[in-house]
C-alpha cells in the first residue's frame, strides 16, 4: 500500500493528467469533486469516469452553495466568451473567476486529507494558461501550504506535514498534454467546456486552450466538437 | 455610510461579542453562518436573532457537508463530554474539534467579502479558552490572512487588503463577558451549549467555560439551563 493522495478531480484535462501523475508517483489515490453550480454535470460525470479508470480507493463529491455569491459566468448568467485569442484570455482576470474558488477547494481538500490519512494534495492549477486567476499562481500555494500546516490537529499534533502538489503550474497546454499521452491518460473520457452541451463548443476559452494544445502537440484532442 | 464587514456569526457568546464590537468600531454589518451538521439548528436561530438585532444589512447562510468527512462529536454520533474541569478541556485537542472547520468557515466569508466590497472579516476564535484548537491561534489566522491576499482578484487587481480581526482571541471567558456586558450585548439570544436541547445541559465543555465565565464577573447568565 502506498501512501495516500488526495487529489482535487474536476473532470478536466488538466485534473485528469495530476490524477494521472499521481498515480504514476504511486500514491494511493483518493479523489474530491465539487459541485458548486456549475452550469451543468458534464464536469462531475467525467470525474466519475476517471475515478473508475484509475481504480481510486474513496472518491468524495461536495456540494457547494458558491453560487449564492454570485459574480461569476461559471455560476449565474453573466455570458461565457467565445472566440477569443489567447492573449485576450491572458489581458485580465476572466468573467469565468468565482471568488475565492481554490482557497475553497482547498479548504475541503485539507479536511478530507486530514480525515482520511492523506499528507499530498495534489491539483491541477496552471499559472500559464490561466494566468489571470491570482489562485493559480505558485506564491498562492505556498501561502497555502503554509497556513494549512498551522491549521489542523494531524499537523500541530499529530507530527504530520501537508503537501501541496501542483505538477502542471509552470506548464503550457501542449506540454500538459504531451504529459499526458505519455502517461496514457484518457483524455476522451474529460470534459473542458465551459457550456454543458452534449458537444463541446469548442470556442469557449477552456475550449479553446485546449485545441490549440493539441494542436501544437499534432494530436487529435479525442473528444467531440459541435 | 461605514466601511462594511463580514462577521462570523455562530450565535454563541463569543461571535456575539464579536459582531458588538465590529458594530461599536462604526461598520456596516455582514454575517455569514455556517450549517455544517451541528447536531441541532439551536445557534443558527440565535444566529439570525442577533443579526436581527444588531440590524445587519446582509445574512448569508452557507450549507456545508463537513459530516460526511466524519471525526468529530459536533457532526458525527461521538458523545460530547460533560463535566470536565478547565484543566481537562485544555489538555488536548477535544473530540469537538472538526478537521479545518475555521479554514473552510474563512474561505467562504472571504469569498462573500470580495463578492460583497468588504476587506475586514471579523470572528470570534479564542486561543485561551479553546487552547486546543490549533485554528484559533494568532499564528494560524496571521498565516491565513497572507493567503488571502494571495488569493483574490480584489487583492491582486482592485488593490484591496483583507483584514483578519479577532478581537477575543487574547481574552479568557470572564473578559469577553465584561467586554459584551459594557457593550449591552443580548447574551439572552445567544447559545452555547453543544447539545440542541430546549434548555442549555450546563455540563458540556461550552456551558461550563460559560457559566465559569459568568461566575467569575459575579452576574447571572440570561439563558436558562436544565
Amino acid at each position: 500500500m502506498g501512501k495516500k493522495a488526495v487529489v482535487l478531480l474536476s473532470g478536466g484535462l488538466d485534473s485528469a493528467t495530476t490524477l494521472a501523475l499521481a498515480h504514476h508517483d504511486g500514491f494511493a489515490l483518493n479523489t474530491i469533486s465539487f459541485d458548486y453550480g456549475q452550469r451543468h454535470q458534464r464536469e462531475v460525470d467525467a470525474a466519475a469516469s476517471l475515478a473508475r479508470y484509475y481504480h481510486v480507493e474513496k472518491q468524495q463529491r461536495v456540494t457547494i452553495d458558491l453560487r449564492s455569491f454570485g459574480a461569476s459566468a461559471l455560476t449565474s448568467d453573466i455570458p461565457v466568451p467565445h472566440s477569443r485569442s489567447v492573449e485576450e484570455m491572458s489581458y485580465d482576470i476572466p468573467v469565468t473567476y468565482v471568488p475565492a474558488r481554490n482557497t475553497v477547494f482547498l479548504s475541503f481538500a485539507l479536511a478530507y486529507a486530514e480525515v482520511n490519512g492523506a499528507d499530498d494534495i495534489f491539483l491541477g492549477i496552471n499559472a500559464i494558461d490561466y494566468s489571470g486567476y491570482p489562485d493559480c499562481r505558485p506564491e498562492y500555494l505556498a501561502a497555502y501550504e503554509q497556513m494549512a500546516n498551522l491549521a489542523t490537529k494531524a499537523s500541530t499534533q499529530d507530527g504530520r506535514t501537508f503537501h501541496f502538489h501542483a505538477p502542471l503550474i509552470s506548464m503550457n497546454k501542449a506540454q500538459i498534454i504531451r504529459t499526458g499521452i505519455e502517461l496514457r491518460v484518457p483524455y476522451e473520457l474529460t470534459w473542458s467546456c465551459y457550456e454543458g452541451d452534449k458537444l463541446a463548443c469548442g470556442t469557449c476559452d477552456s475550449c479553446l486552450l485546449r485545441l490549440n494544445g493539441f494542436a501544437e502537440v499534432g494530436r487529435k484532442d479525442p473528444i467531440k466538437y459541435r
